[in-house]
């Protein structure tokens, strides 16, 4: 594991002899080298599968090589994620969050608050009392686990009311907020946009907006009652580089900036073993880190990290004996599996529907399966509508059976395996572009990250 | 992905200004500054998810912090594993280790060939011919496909005794090998040791030899009918460690030396999905790791570079919705999950017997367990025995079901996952140390890690 100071001493290796400076400081060092803006980006459940899944997603068969990646050209090593000790090795969202944001190993479920449930400072924070702008841009509700670690303090992830109410209260800490989230800041007991508007936040709900932000204010864009559409299913297929662009050019200054960028419902395909959502949510990922590939080279006073707070859903290239992982259906696919199984749901399942759905064609077998798997589905509703209701018991969904028979589908086809519904403690890849890029080498702990990024904003 | 002169300018930039050479002919400056030694360590099968679990095998609960492990230290980044595109994009160990040895893509089953099937030409054999010692010290057959792609050539991993016959023809080529494989050398049609003995190879067949190898001479140390016992069974549960010492001492020399060293059974264990196993092989190439890491803090000018091929199993660190990973009766074990079914599948099962096999306590219902499963599977057995045989059906083994319902027993216990008896596509870390680590860093494709050897080595 790298630790703190020797890599600062690694980063001074690597700069050209010309930048050594003869000041034997460290801080002095870095101050003359830290980056005015820092992007840190989180692909929310990206475990190595899923950036190694991307490449061969988005390679073109028909050529001769496997073409190179964004992720490839940036990878700079791996960070372990566990919690606190007594969360295990396994972490949540809640304290992988809190450890990438705040640099303190945290319970599962924890929000910006240590062990003792004590709040903790984040990094943002920390870059706006150093006169920063901040900003952060997520397909989740903004007030999700990553994003609310950044900006809120609360004992309990689920509690997302009290998230959003938090964030109204630091709202001087943050200057632009883009994401989903109308079901917690627009509420019947209180309506938190027009407070946020109140305090000066210019509000924005549809992506159109986002062209024509009026410059040098604050913004908050809601975009959707929880999390935005699935990539596959939006409007706009790369929203997070979209929002991500617009930020950006919102949050520029003198001063420099600090803004999370979060790659939210990577994790949330995971959680649902559904392939084709993931390769689509980390195709708008990759287009966001390409935009800021391009950013870094005309402004490299710029650092961007990218990195994983876990790997969700223990997710394969190959399973069951096949040597064999095979990405060509979900290359075309347009509509996602949960779309899908909506529709499905819906009308009637013929041959024809599916395949242009689905946008491959199925076979009459599958045809036979997806509709068994509707008659079950119903017959279980239909009996637990006549049944005694029994506290807690889940009403059964059609559509989600057929979400998962759909997937199956997938699967099958892709030869792509999962192990949960839930995550799993394989250390995750790190990127790292720009200005001290080299302190993130190696292997670095989620908290390492952190304090690498305080270190850089001036924190002892 | 880093490219190959990209990654030497790299390494260039990384070298104290002191050191910097003013002549700009890459060449010079590496050859003032390539290494002595260079140590090539393939973990068969280890991608990341086998190094993670090792650091929370290897942590001890009683202390507040997770403990770091060799692993840790030396992160440099990541490989790319896929084969030819002929074999889509999931590698065997024979495509896998042919691309580490040649720096070639050859299809799934290729022995140092390219797709043509033609020879290609390995960082041994090269580095022989530019006056080096070489060894290979492995935990599998000598012959098996990491090594064989080191040093032979064939069309299939498959032709055991044809790779044993090239081993021979290319004893010029080698100077030290140690591992398994009577079976291979040791032939009714042909005895390969006493030709390699006529060769003037010294050959050993126990670990206590290793510590009395004659000075200055060739060794071939064949330990085991095919691949060395076990970690957990073997007499020396650290004798990769022990091999690669011997072989280290054996091979110094003025002019340097290029050795291959393999942790094969980290594969063995995956394909099994027997995480007992797998944990035990890690720890053996762990020590071997430590004492490598000594040995380059004596010995600056020897380069030591660890990947992997691929990994294997889908194994991952929890399942099931579970967000935990219990390593703790893995700690424990001294005998493998295979060494038990064994003597259940001998003797009586009993709670009191399995549990000391096992050294950690099962329940009643996991012993009904274990004895329904022999019973079925003796009968299993009694039917096939009596019917007509049908050719190619395998004959059930009892020992192997009970080995499968072991792996089950210890998996619900650490909540370990798996996909697959075979290989997934992940792209696998990758350690580095000593003179020229940095050539390593970031992304690197399997065969880069073969080119970056063969231009330390002075091969264009």
């Amino acid at each position: 594991m790298k630790k703190f100071v020797p890599s600062i001493l690694a980063s001074m290796m690597v700069m050209s002899c010309s930048q050594l400076s003869t000041n034997d400081s460290n801080e002095l060092i870095v101050k003359d080298n830290a980056p005015k803006n820092i992007i840190m980006i989180v692909g929310d459940g990206m475990g190595p599968a899923y950036t190694t899944a991307y490449r061969y997603f988005h390679d073109n068969p028909a050529t001769a090589q496997i073409e190179q990646t964004v992720f490839d050209r940036h990878l700079v090593g791996s960070a372990s994620t566990y919690p606190a000790r007594v969360s295990g090795y396994v972490t949540d969202s809640a304290a992988g969050a809190t450890a990438l944001a705040t640099a303190t190993k945290s319970y599962n479920g924890a929000i910006g608050v240590d062990v003792d449930k004590k709040p903790v400072e984040s990094v943002l924070v920390w870059a706006k009392k150093q006169g920063k702008k901040t900003g952060m841009v997520v397909t989740s509700q903004i007030n999700h686990a990553t994003p609310a670690s950044y900006l809120a303090h609360n004992e309990s992830r689920h509690n997302y009311n009290e998230i959003a109410d938090n964030f109204l209260a630091a709202h001087d800490n943050i200057d632009i907020m883009l994401g989903g989230g109308w079901q917690y800041f627009i509420r019947e007991d209180k309506n938190l946009v027009e407070e946020f508007q109140t305090k000066g936040f210019n509000y924005i709900n549809n992506y159109n907006q986002l062209t024509q932000l009026p410059s040098d204010e604050k913004v908050l864009g809601l975009f959707a009652d929880k999390g935005l559409p699935w990539a596959l299913d939006d409007s706009n297929k790369h929203r997070l580089s979209t929002m991500t662009k617009a930020a950006v050019n919102q949050l520029e200054n003198k001063n420099g900036f600090f803004m999370l960028v979060e790659a939210s419902q990577v994790d949330w395909a995971g959680h649902g073993n559904d392939i084709a959502a993931a390769m689509a949510e980390m195709d708008d990922l990759a287009k966001t880190l390409e935009y800021l590939e391009n950013y870094v080279k005309e402004n490299p006073d710029t650092l961007v990290v990218l990195t994983a707070d876990h790997s969700t859903g223990g997710f394969t290239l190959g399973r069951d004996g096949d040597y064999l992982w095979q990405p060509d259906v979900l290359r075309t696919m347009t509509m996602s599996p949960s779309a899908i199984a909506k529709n499905l749901a819906k009308n009637s399942i013929t041959l024809s529907y599916v395949n242009e759905m689905l946008n491959f064609n199925v076979t009459s077998d599958e045809i036979k399966e997806l509709q068994a798997t509707k008659a079950e589905a119903q017959r279980s509703l239909a009996e637990f509508n006549q049944s005694t209701k029994i506290a807690g018991k889940m009403t059964p969904s059609i559509e989600k059976a057929l979400h998962k028979n759909i997937n199956h589908i997938i699967d099958q086809r892709t030869v792509t395996g999962w192990t949960t519904f839930g995550h799993t403690a394989v250390d995750v890849p790190v990127f790292a572009m720009g200005t001290q890029k080299e302190l993130f080498e190696g292997l670095s702990d989620n908290t390492e990250i952190a304090n690498n990024i305080f270190y850089l904003l001036g924190k002892k």
